[in-house]
């Protein structure tokens, strides 16, 4: 967490967010008002955090690693939107404090897979449809980008990452052998990072606690690290 | 800067970094051992590490946002690895600390710009031929990601960001008005940001300090916000 975010938890009246990444700050912050929803809630949420501040006090939404990215910085600016058409902005002033998002944590846990050119594509079709995915994956590996997959899959999609190994595969632009990586529970109990091959990761059992990145054509396994190289060494 | 890293260069005996990075920190952590080298100069200051970490020094090396993003993560391990075939790896002990990168510190100040999926692209020629920039420009259009240029000009290569903004139009999925943004001298003094839309970003003077945002299709700007929707508000 960033000294900036430390110090906006430390400041503020109260705390809201997603019930699993507010129970990560309960034990640093107790005496707050805190207010917490599960998934498919993200809009009372979003809701509850803008009538608190239009009541003058100071909320922080958490959400997980960057609040800018798939996290609610967007919702909560369109719904404020939304109501300045009907009454005013009503003095609600909004800071979006930047974080270490997943991509970049778990990229440093299996040492520098996203070191040069890189796309992020979230696995979920909750809000995209699934042709819309499929379609970022194969301009991705098109682009001969190196790919962070966010969401790689869920109890209602148990099958997600494989159906994406095998667009990356139809694509042409890859093979089984491609230098693939995960890294699980990143920063928390249970942390993991392993490195396998695409046709490897086409079989293996994510979950929602799992980035998943798949290289580039550059991308190479050296010792227990993935590293993109930029160049610099050759 | 995250609580993580500002241990790290509490508890080290020497930081080593490009000039301009390790300037940012001296005045934090006057008494330690500095080592800065200029651009072009990435390999002596790995090596200098590196050496440094042999004689069980603690070694912090300065990147910008995040080390493993267009930073010196691959290389060091790379380094390590070359000499592990020599003489083993000496003992030294590596761990990539993640940051929050200007693609995301950017992000915070325009809104809500990378909040779906996202493709990261440098125009500097300098380690990747222009063919395969143009290749991934190219391809980011075509999967309709939201796209953040990093180095999108430089002394020698004023051009640049011209150039791509000439590919992303001749791609024929965006027109001269699909919203855009920039940040500049993010978290600096002469910090500040803007909105415009692709026609204007292509005659804009980027520097070095500029890191450009190009939204997908379903980006919209929002007073003086840019945000591309999840979903959640339909």
């Amino acid at each position: 967490m960033t000294e900036e975010v430390l110090q906006a938890l430390a400041e503020c009246d109260c705390i809201v967010g997603y019930t699993v990444y507010v129970e990560l700050v309960r034990g640093l912050f107790p005496d707050r008002e805190y207010y917490a929803t599960p998934m498919t809630r993200e809009r009372d949420r979003c809701e509850w955090a803008i009538a608190r501040a239009r009541e003058g006090r100071s909320v922080v939404m958490v959400c997980s690693g960057d609040g800018g990215v798939y996290g609610m910085a967007g919702l909560v600016l369109e719904l404020l939107a939304a109501d300045e058409d009907a009454e005013g902005c009503g003095g609600v002033e909004l800071r979006v404090l930047p974080g270490v998002t997943a991509a970049l944590s778990g990229a440093a846990l299996l040492g520098a897979p996203l070191a040069n050119d890189f796309a992020v594509i979230s696995l979920s079709d909750r809000l995209t449809p699934w042709e819309r995915i499929e379609r970022r994956l194969a301009a991705a590996a098109e682009g001969d980008f190196a790919i962070c997959l966010y969401n790689p899959a869920g109890k209602s999609r148990p099958e997600h990452l494989r159906r994406a190994c095998d667009v990356l595969l139809r694509s042409g632009y890859m093979r089984e052998d491609r230098v693939c990586g995960l890294a699980r529970n990143i920063g928390r109990d249970g942390q993991e990072q392993r490195i396998m091959t695409l046709g490897e990761l086409r079989d293996y059992p994510a979950d929602m606690f799992t980035t998943v990145y798949i290289g580039s054509s550059a991308t190479r396994r050296i010792g227990e690290h993935m590293v993109t190289p930029r160049g610099y060494g050759g």
